[in-house]
């Protein structure tokens, strides 16, 4: 077991910043479940963090690791400034940003799922949840356009469960200069809080637009869709979350086409 | 304007509690959206709790408050021990816990929508979550199994956004009791992270049955189930979370049954 400097904790904790993370081209990953799947990814780690005097299930975990990866020993004070945890499990790791696919990469990919197309979706745990889901029902990948939380975002990374490290996803993309170029190949489906279709299988390539919980899509995206999809309201309820929409949506787009009861 | 007695902040600081939230009769309800529905509802609002020092958005709210209702300023320093949020919108309320509904009350308003069952959900967020979903698909009540955290948890009223003040809810219910009496006139779907049937609409009196995202159901409950639900994996994900497969679930449930493409 190693024990951090000074210069490692304080740069460390400024990774909670985008700009920060950027210019190191690392970032956090927090919990048990979510460096387990950083780590079967063929992404790279440069470090792995722990909570000393750990309990059973952490020790365990850490028995388990390739003995070459550098492992860091942190007080409770020094864990305080990064975890995103109020019961925190005392494990993180820091991971190297892979190179970002291009748009081209994102695209080609889409005989294997549809893409998720996000608009200024800025809660970084709706993002990681929205990843989560993606990934459960096998989207070929995620594209961010200006304006969303930056998916290295810890609060992110957390949210996603580890999904982030293996759905391939961009962000800044202008979504206006996109769509009608994806139009030419894909189905286009826009999530509208007021009114439009109930989702619905989409054999070919398609793309699921999502904007955000509080403001939804604008006019000016949701008139490029080829799809307007809305979930009816039943009940009394004021409103129907993102995470809980969009999962609706993902489950329909990839069901397969055929009639049910 | 009033300003709380030292007797006052210290027992809304031990609403965090179940057992003094029972005992009080009180629990809190946070923010401009959760505590809008709570004044709308037929729930009795014992107080208004109000940061000081407070912006435009906040003041618009107070303005418009029945002048009845005691409205107490607190500082930054008091309002730390009570909220739930990093950036707090500066409302609370301090509500009065309502009688509770028999559970003959709650299977009597079954014909309305479907009743959610839930067993031992712990995480206050994914309760709220759920709560939230129940509402908005028009579900008619929501009933709890021994073991589930309080509804008037402060979390869980948060993340309803206050659809728990509009659903009807009762707590503490023995499932394997309850389950084979519904049996008799409903039908008893129940979630399983295994196998089983998709999701689909049920047009007579139904109930949906949860279990907690991490264990899901015993074997000893969801074998007393009509039918096993089970949404399938499309992707690498690791898991589905329990707000999103629920929220998939109850849209089925609900929906008009006609064959679609």
């Amino acid at each position: 077991m190693l024990y951090p400097s000074k210069a490692q904790l304080r740069l460390w904790n400024r990774l909670g910043r985008s700009k920060i993370r950027e210019e190191a081209g690392l970032f956090l990953a927090e919990g048990l479940k979510v460096v387990q799947a950083l780590l079967e990814s063929d992404w790279e780690v440069q470090a792995l963090l722990t909570l000393e005097g750990g309990k059973e299930k952490r020790a365990a975990f850490l028995d388990r690791l390739p003995a070459s990866l550098p492992c860091y020993g942190l007080t409770a004070g020094e864990w305080t400034g990064l975890t995103q945890d109020v019961s925190p499990e005392g494990i993180m790791a820091v991971g190297r940003i892979p190179p970002k696919p291009t748009l081209a990469d994102m695209t080609a990919g889409a005989d294997e799922g549809p893409l998720l197309l996000l608009h200024e979706i800025r809660n970084p745990g709706n993002l990681g949840a929205l990843a989560r889901s993606a990934s459960w029902f096998g989207f070929s990948g995620m594209i961010l356009g200006q304006g969303s939380v930056d998916p290295f975002n810890p609060k992110a990374i957390r949210a996603s469960m580890g999904s982030l490290f293996s759905l391939p996803f961009v962000a800044g993309v202008n979504l206006q200069e996109l769509i009608p170029m994806l139009k030419e190949e894909f189905l286009v489906a826009g999530s509208s809080a007021r009114a439009g279709t109930l989702p619905h299988p989409c054999g070919g390539k398609a793309a699921l637009l999502l904007g955000s919980e509080s403001h939804g899509l604008p006019d000016s995206l949701l008139r490029m869709t080829d799809e307007q999809w809305h979930i009816p309201r039943k009940g009394a309820g004021e409103s129907l979350s993102l995470p809980q929409a969009a999962a609706i949506m993902m489950y329909e787009i990839v069901r397969e086409a055929s009639p049910r009861g």
